[in-house]
């Protein structure tokens, strides 16, 4: 049987890093009542299964049917494209970062490119460097109509159109909404072959839906033992005790720390280069859903930490000296992994060199394990409150225990902090003065706003 | 003539923002004092070529004895690999992404790959990945005794050694210290081929020196532009008035709206995919420089911003909502690109969908420039105070004049937050918690105090 991952928060106690940077029971039991209320929202979730992310490790079928798809296309690829932007792609490029290897391919299985930003220059380097005959397009936007992807489709769609005429549609394939926009009918209009999103379910809560997992199932991830895996924590995590279920206890912690004692911002570092794309997807996880401005009594109050991605080794020798010396400001979760799927013994050499030689003998693993426990102690000794999430090792059962346990600790943090943890009000605006700044139709007095305030004095231009 | 980047800061300031989020004259007033003695500490270092930075933009010799040695050896080799971390390896990476192609390699030119972790997993995949006879390895530690990059050398050079023997050398090229050091007696004991870093050039300041350059002129960059572009920002910024000087400028406003108004993020975001490893190269020069404690009276004061990467228009869709809606905490730089290389005209197509059609006759680089200007207006309009630095196009004398001007901005910040920003006193105490770790003789101590306080307490492991 699999194994369980762990969360170790040992170093977010008020005992070990001080009563103004870690949590006392007390803190907890003054907040019984609010924690009540979120448990309850959640159980309201699950029993509804709305928002639908909950139901998700249960998709078996949409799973089996993505897999022998994937089967039937395969062979006929080298390229699998994704063209999506936000909860569209971060999920796409955490598994693919997790769980394919680097630089070497599995031979039969395609490469995955996931085209996630409109940088003309990029795009241009993409079309002239791979071989399209030999690459599919997933045109992943659960709106139907979010201009990144959709500009992206209108030129990838005229190229191959040029090149294969009618035959074009058999390198497309659409990931939407089954009943609303333009990209559904389109794909119905066109004949595309088109997986669909739930509808209750958002981009950033998506991984586990036909978004994630095609593009997983496409390049020989396992998508059932992902689901699996993360079946395994949202079973785990219907437990009440909120001191043994570690998506309630993480989202608690966090509530405290960031509330109580000032932490505004929440660094995850994993200390293993594959998962640091994670930290890049739980970075959307955790700002979109709680970045929020919450109406109290007629005020604004700005909520939400900033998550910041980090990587260990790497950023000891980029964050650490501000991590340990700087403001007293973040609260740190390290992700480790128990054990390596391969290590290499870091051989004898050059003995009269103090500097290397207690290397020899060890594995780079064992080093990389002393680094993570160094730094650890090096900011609880700091006082830097820290917790660690263990990963028995990177595995698609324990990447799906670790993405569901995030995803419901972030549900469980909203409600705590009693806003919507589904939504994102904060991006209309922005997409309203593109949509103007384009010439879109109906965005007229917009751009006239735009006109009013866009008057850069030049004296602040140097 | 290759142009001038421009300094946009009309969005930082109090009229615009608010008195709580913005600079006003009378800020900068209040601090005229602070400013000019930061003047004359940066003038000293010109004078004194101490610390050295200021002098690598003249270093035309060095640049051409790497562009020389860089042909030399070119044609011999598939792959040219970087071991190193953190300064070591940042500014390669940085420069690697900004000016070559990430899909269309030119021909003729090694690929670059940067070991920057000790991740065995990955570097399992690697040494599998790719062919070693075709393969240079460049070892750079400026101590030469790097824990993470002599592991590194240790495995490769026993590698190479068991298929060579002797000739293992020509796979080897050594950067590092010119006086001290492990490395530096190895690669002369060994005979590699060896670059010298100035003894008083920091791992994070010599992405300009032979850290930066061997592997930037191996893969088809022009040094010699790089350095000009450096030349000419360090020209300019010779400029006293610090209201014409954009490097003292950046570190004013950072400082006024750190200290004054509680900005405690800094966050860089290009509206380019290229740049987006310039962010992460600041991000080390920004925290490791600035993020420091400073005893004051007795009193320690926790100084420095946390900098945060994010890349437009991809975090649109993931940090947006948390910036426009959260807490107030944070003060951006856009980094945008006026003229792109390359450009997509986004075709006709599907007129009767209104979500799309409005795109088709625009071009993606002019979606992608509306789309940093919505950001920009939506963050101006919820009072976020914001700057922008644009590039005239993405080229190497560009890029030399940005990473030119980060690093005297950041020097100049150090100044006026009074700290030495060219240490890094935090990160000694995780060091020696690894070598206690990993049985270093010397540190049995050390290794005694980790066993009294590493004991977690299993109620908290969940």
């Amino acid at each position: 049987m699999a194994k369980e991952i762990l969360f170790d928060f040992n170093n977010s106690l008020a005992d070990i890093v001080g009563r103004d940077n870690g949590f006392s029971r007390t803190d907890i039991e003054s907040m019984d009542g609010k924690i009540s209320g979120a448990v309850s929202r959640i159980e309201t979730i699950r029993k509804e299964g709305n928002p639908g992310f909950v139901k998700l490790p249960f998709s078996r079928d949409v799973a089996s049917e993505i897999n022998a798809f994937a089967e039937s296309i395969r062979d006929n690829y080298e390229n699998f494209v994704v063209l999506g932007i936000g909860g569209s792609a971060l999920g796409n490029i955490a598994l693919n970062t997790a769980l394919t290897d680097p630089y070497k391919r599995k031979k039969g299985f395609p490469k995955l490119f996931v085209m996630d930003n409109i940088d003309p220059e990029i795009f241009s380097s993409l079309l002239e460097g791979i071989d399209l005959k030999k690459t599919v397009f997933n045109v992943i936007t659960k709106s139907g109509g979010t201009s990144e992807t959709m500009s992206q489709f209108l030129i990838i769609k005229s190229m191959l159109e040029k090149m294969y005429g009618e035959k074009y549609k058999e390198h497309i394939i659409a990931t939407t909404d089954p009943e609303k926009g333009d990209l559904k009918a389109i794909a119905e209009e066109e004949g595309y072959k088109t997986f669909y999103i739930p509808q209750n379910v958002g981009g950033r809560f998506s991984v586990l839906s036909p978004v994630g997992l095609l593009s997983a199932a496409i390049t020989g991830i396992d998508i059932h033992e992902l689901l699996a895996g993360a079946e395994k924590m949202e079973t785990r995590c219907r437990e009440r005790n909120y001191f043994l279920n570690p998506a309630y206890m993480y989202a608690i912690l966090h509530y405290i720390l960031d509330v109580k004692k000032n932490k505004k911002i929440s660094v995850m570092m994993p200390y293993s280069t594959k998962l640091r794309d994670i930290a890049d997807w739980y970075r959307q996880l955790w700002a979109e859903s709680l970045g929020k401005t919450r109406i109290v009594e007629g005020n604004s109050l700005f909520v939400g930490q900033t998550p910041v991605k980090a990587l260990g080794a790497t950023d000891q020798h980029s964050q650490v000296q501000l991590y340990v010396e700087g403001p007293n400001d973040k609260y740190f979760v390290f992700v480790g992994v128990k054990k390596f799927a391969k290590d290499i013994k870091i051989p004898t050499g050059f003995e009269s060199k103090k500097s290397i030689n207690y290397l020899s003998g060890h594995t780079m693993g064992e080093l990389f394990h002393a680094e993570q426990k160094a730094t650890t102690l090096a900011l609880t000794k700091a006082k830097r409150p820290n917790s660690t999430i263990w990963l028995p090792e990177i595995s698609e059962n324990s990447i799906g225990q670790l993405l569901y346990m995030l995803e419901l600790a972030t549900a469980f943090a909203g409600y705590l902090l009693e806003i919507d943890p589904f939504n994102q009000p904060g991006v209309e605006e922005g997409k309203k003065l593109t949509y103007a700044l384009m010439g879109r139709p109906g965005f007229e007095e917009k751009k006239a706003e735009i006109e009013k305030i866009d008057r850069p004095n030049p004296e602040y231009v140097i």
